[in-house]
């Protein structure tokens, strides 16, 4: 029964032995931990909205491997509409949760493992592909949450793996067995990895022949012996350890997460390696998984944005500004530079092709132009809601203040806006913006578009090899008629 | 024989009568002056390629009038893969050109009145439908180029057509006769009508019921009695007309023309009747045509945006300047942004829908997205094209300099770039940037981007009325954990 | 002695009797509270450097009341000269508490009573500027802080004080005595008031005939009879409170506060009334307020903003990528920025003229438009502080986990940078760039550069005032030879 | 009596033997040349407005040389408040001619060779002070205008002087005599030369050792033998020369000029050089140079800004549509980027300081600041303006038809915008913002305004070193509390 309810996801969780730090803690329960727990209530949206049946079309689809029913997110697209329902499902879960959902990391990983492995495999006569479909169709069946593991510390940015003082700086073996390797390293900001079962891990960089053994992609599961996590600090984190905390965290249900994963000396067994030593694939690897991932960011943020449109316009309904032309302006604003990013999710999607190994991949040039947009849009919507929100958002007094008898009958007199709204709703969308902007969701909404799936230079990179230069100075060369 | 050579085309356009007036004198032989020459083989570029095998998927298709083969800018479009072929057709177009093509107004009018007169055939009981459909498997089987003709005049921006000093300043009906109407009025900046064998007229803005006579659309020979056209005088138009004029026209091949279009008294026949009175369906036509015409953007412009890419790059290349990272990073942003107005021209068509009368239509909301960007995004690339050419582009002796005997050597001299450039070819380029960015191909790239199909605020209003802020204030509701 | 040493001010502060309320419990002693001291740190600062002779010059001057040496903070601006140093004086301080160092609203205040008190006796024969002066010669010599009150909880936007269906909504005269006013209502997000020792209310906007009541300034002590403050949360706030905490402050010794003030049926004497119903002078003393007041942004943004492109390329250096060419240029492009938001802050300044009463003002216009960049530029400048910075800002784990002796190696190894720089460091300055533009202190670089001193349409309003377009048609019209 | 009429001037221009060529011809009579004739008007200015009363404090000073009148181009800077005068000056010019005006490049090198030719003297105890003393002295007791000639062919920007493979493409000395030297060359773009009497030659990067023969300074008569001028082509130029043009011309009595200078083995007598193969200074004048010229636009393109905007203010309420509320907020922001160039105009000036030689200059990083900004929103609001003109400006038939009999009533009719203002007015201010935006005087507001004085990237170097990124980090530091 390939498809999980929201609740046997959180029990699958329960299940599993995770060694997770946080404040200098080991946590004993991430499940019901009020930091982590949102960030859970994320990725299980994405279970139970694929059992709604005006959702199925987009979070569901069947299986190439099996023919059965899967959710989306264990998906090898088949084709460019799968693709462009990737991004609507992005989109959607965006909207829902207003957080990141965490789990494109393992579709995506997926989808490039799916035709890299196929092609070392045509190139260097190995079997990654068999592994990996194999590991694959369990995940499918078991309709787990996989993370996809990519960045690694990196150290001196100066220096390559194998120049670091530390060579472990990137994640390596460290010892190779008959049955396996012994890998070691770390894994930075790891997106959800408290709220998946599984983890892949690949290179996060192109590697030179002196690079061998920091070229290894494999999945383990996330309680193997030797992983553990360190909860990442996120603005805000804490206002939700609050007593009674509701309206101060903006976002009660809902939430993302990144954790510094250790790897320390861990034991991944041969038929879960992917990718050992074939140093002239790390590079492709790294590229399409950055392909897909910065296709997603075209959805998800998107998403994410919807909201935020909508809480400034609410703000604007509640302080009674809505009919000045400015704050129209700016709401359309705001629109037209989120449905910008989402063209650029969609066209990159649209313009997708067929890979060798028969899933399909965005088109590059569109998908790394798409993630640029998204380094900068975010931004002026953020700024734009803070423009329309007002500066009581950031002045406001606490909810305690909000709930204590003696001083909260001012705190609700004095915060009133129009007439026919509380006080309350109106401290709702102002803790909810905070929260977008500046707050724990700020950290996906606005640092995390900037540097997941790669940080802006790494898009301006990738578009001057994509952009075909050549061939546009050809061009200008037949209109100027310029012989040479 | 539906597909005409461009001598053909050629041929075709001599045979009009044209009554065209430019510098206050009517032009005998519209098709020879070299004012005009260069926009006619722009169009002819689209007779042209469509008889290229190699472009033949992108150029050609198949009549869903008549099963023929036909020039894609006479079609239907019948599925969203028609709609994203328009858009790469026109990027195509663009960089052969590097100016405006001018036929892809008829093609949007025709897509709007397809099914607008089959919705209004269903309402009001008409025949306009098959008016059209007879009219347009005409345009069809002769590979006819049409103009849409929509910008009225429109005098006082602040009044209503009805309560204009001046009635005429929109077109309306000043007789209804038996077999037909007799319209007066103008429209402005007509795009191509020089180079097209029909226009259709509609109107500019949603109509009220007082504005029953400005409610009417029709199409008639560009050459009917009473129809003349004065020719728009365009920034550098007059190097086309300078004695061996070469260089220094930047484009010497292609350009694009506007015209005043004044209809003085002109007969209608009732079988070219497409709207007469139904004002109802005023607004929905001008939307319908704004919103095919605001995709067409996405490529259209594009294209132009790769040659001046190309020549930004060419003109850096021939300054030796081009290892310097400040240019490769502004040939990047140029490349991001056309390939973001490119992103919104595919997205939009990619999520174009299925019509009653069954023909697709574009994305409303995204299609507003993509033009608004236009108005945006050719701005800042002209000006990176302007940095990286340098100021010589605007401060070059003129090409007679360059060709006088005792003159020239000196130009030839201090004006050369890298040693293995000739000085005439970095001349070329940079008069090609000056032509994009200041001169007759400016007009095209630079206001046209910001007006045609639309100012930027007509985009604006559509924003707001697509962009379903009521939805996004539910889901930030829903976020908030507001209840009302 | 006019001048209190920082040990004095804070001194001052025990003394006196204020009700702070923050999470719903009065504060026993503000100035201990850990929340709150890092902003009396920053109030502090301004009585520190005044002791210093590196900075006599800018933070001191002579008294033109008495002919005593003072601090800047208490001065009336005397020309050009004195309104530039200001400037330079908020810069400074900026840069040394990268916060809000909320001693300016005081200042501005009290220049703008002054020239409005003035012109206010002229027209109405009143007594206002004696009244005033009194009360600010008492404030040099004690070298007090004084907070300035002006905006309004504000209710519905769309309505008038005396319209809104709580009349408290704007601060008003419930009660008039003999020998004073009684006034209810309540200020939102006065900067600094937990710190001050005397309160300066004004009203927020132009009043009507109607709005009498309304119209009223003057100054009282802050821990006056039926005034409290509820403490604004911020972002982060609650680091503060963390065990130990310093690193995760990101700026452990600085901060700034905002609190609601209420003013419950509080008392104010006649002889501290600055304005009492002459309706036509509120809008002339909001307008001189906001013009002092968005100069000041002028210097203390660019201040802060210096701290933080400093942190920006400490945190390039750390990760071994300050060589990178596009490293390189996003410093420039912030110092770029925040040069220019300093420019306008020194060219209202020296544009400045001499009031009736003998002070100087800035140039409205230039300052309207320094504060309208204001309400940018801190945003790009801190968007390209977390490109630079890097993910790891805010994925990083806690300093808890840092410090603890079981997963605080792993955090010292893998969050190593550059060999020559500690973890620690490196840590330090992340955490100080997440403060800016996440934490607590981007309450003060973000949100309050957007509405401090007014938010943006209030600017452009001004601009659209004070910008002369009449002028520039008839310079137009003389150009295009238009006679009219 | 070293005030010349503007009458004067004419005529001293009409004694000048100049060699101009212009289309491949020597011009008989540049002073009347119609396409000459407006940039001598826009010279003409400097003179016109020295003589009025109420302009005679910007306009004029007190010669620090000989206590003479003298006209504030001839003029060292004595103080900050003549740095902010001279901007004021170059505002109101560019108000009056809408055009470059073409003299303050004479200014900025003569204020540039007063300190360094004091400074070289002392360094190497050559003469070049006096030399250039009582040259300049001559100068303004003539009130001469003088071209300041830097910018040289460069050729491949990716080779130094002396590894060109045309040894001329920087000038250079050819022959060293007794008397004097012979130098060969060209300058690029050298704005007003035509108009000038005399031009400072000067050059255009810092040398290195092995560049003595290109490290040469001296000023000569602009009709010296061997001197010859090939006049620049500007976009839309020839429409001066139609017969009768007025309004298509859109600034018919102003314009700026530029022209290729060259320098074809000219004698230098020894008491006209400023600057003779001292390596070491040549970085140092150029600098200089650039500082003041960079401050120099901070008042002039402002100047045509105004005009820019007032005419997009006319051209909205000739079009009925200037309630619109976007129209308004358009103007709105046009002032504000222009006002924020003026605030850095004004800024580097007022924070000037004394040379060692006497004069002030500017403060370096922020009139880098500032011209880095012209490079900028002079662009942005041109696109406003086209985007508030209307598409019209583009497509508007010509003079010509307006003018013809049987045509012109059909434009008169249809070109009508609201009633009370004749469409021959509605005419030229369109033309105007055509001009301002594509046409003639583009080439100055927008080209110039990127590459004159240096191109973006000039200033974005000057910026990095003047930026003081190391202190920035100390504030830093102290912030984190970090200690190295």
């Amino acid at each position: 029964m390939p498809l999980m309810s929201k609740v046997q996801y959180e029990e699958s969780l329960r299940k599993l032995n995770l060694k997770v730090y946080m404040f200098g803690e080991l946590i004993e329960n991430p499940v019901d931990h009020p930091v982590i727990r949102p960030s859970m209530n994320s990725v299980g949206m994405t279970y139970e909205l694929a059992q709604l049946p005006e959702y199925e079309d987009l979070m569901t689809t069947t299986s190439s491997l099996t023919g059965n029913k899967i959710n989306r997110f264990g998906h090898f697209h088949q084709n460019t509409e799968d693709l462009i329902k990737k991004v609507k499902m992005q989109r959607l879960l965006g909207q829902k949760t207003a957080a990141c959902f965490q789990r494109c990391v393992g579709m995506d990983a997926a989808n490039s493992l799916f035709s890299t492995t196929f092609e070392i495999d045509k190139t260097c006569g190995t079997n990654y592909h068999q592994n990996f479909l194999k590991f694959w169709e369990y995940v499918q069946e078991n309709d787990l949450t996989v993370d996809g593991a990519m960045t690694d510390p990196k150290g001196d940015r100066s220096l390559s793996p194998s120049q670091q003082p530390d060579l472990d700086l990137y994640l390596r073996v460290v010892e190779r067995r008959p049955d396996g390797v012994v890998v070691r390293g770390a894994k930075a900001h790891q997106t959800g990895i408290v709220n998946s079962h599984e983890v892949i891990v690949m290179p996060t960089i192109a590697m030179r022949p002196e690079d061998k053994d920091w070229t290894i992609a494999f999945s383990i599961p996330t309680d193997t012996e030797g992983v553990f996590m360190i909860y990442g600090r996120q603005s805000c984190d804490t206002r939700k350890l609050e007593e009674g905390a509701d309206i101060d965290v903006g976002n009660k249900n809902f939430g993302g997460h990144e954790a510094l994963t250790i790897f320390d000396d861990v034991f991944v067994p041969n038929d879960r390696i992917f990718l050992n030593g074939e140093t002239d694939f790390a590079g492709v690897l790294v590229e399409r998984f950055a392909g897909y991932h910065r296709q997603s960011y075209g959805g998800c943020k998107v998403g994410v944005g919807d909201v935020l449109i909508g809480a400034a316009a609410l703000a604007a309904d509640y302080n009674g500004a809505s009919k000045a032309s400015h704050i129209k302006d700016k709401l359309i604003e705001m629109t037209h530079l989120n449905e910008t990013l989402y063209s650029c999710g969609i066209a990159c999607s649209c313009e997708g092709f067929k890979t060798e190994a028969g899933n399909y991949q965005i088109d590059m040039l569109l998908a790394n132009v798409c993630k640029q947009n998204v380094t900068r849009f975010p931004y002026e919507i953020a700024r734009l809601a803070e423009d329309i929100a007002g500066g009581i958002m950031v002045t406001m007094p606490s909810e305690k203040d909000f709930r204590d008898p003696k001083i909260g009958p001012y705190v609700e007199k004095y915060l009133k806006g129009v007439a026919s709204v509380s006080t309350e709703n109106r401290m709702r969308v102002l803790r909810l913006v905070e929260n977008l902007t500046l707050g724990t969701a700020a950290v996906g909404y606005r640092t995390e578009s900037m540097h997941g799936a790669g940080s802006p230079q790494a898009q301006r990179i990738m578009i001057a090899r994509q952009g075909n230069i050549g061939k546009k100075k050809e061009l200008a060369k037949v209109i100027a008629r310029i012989k040479e």
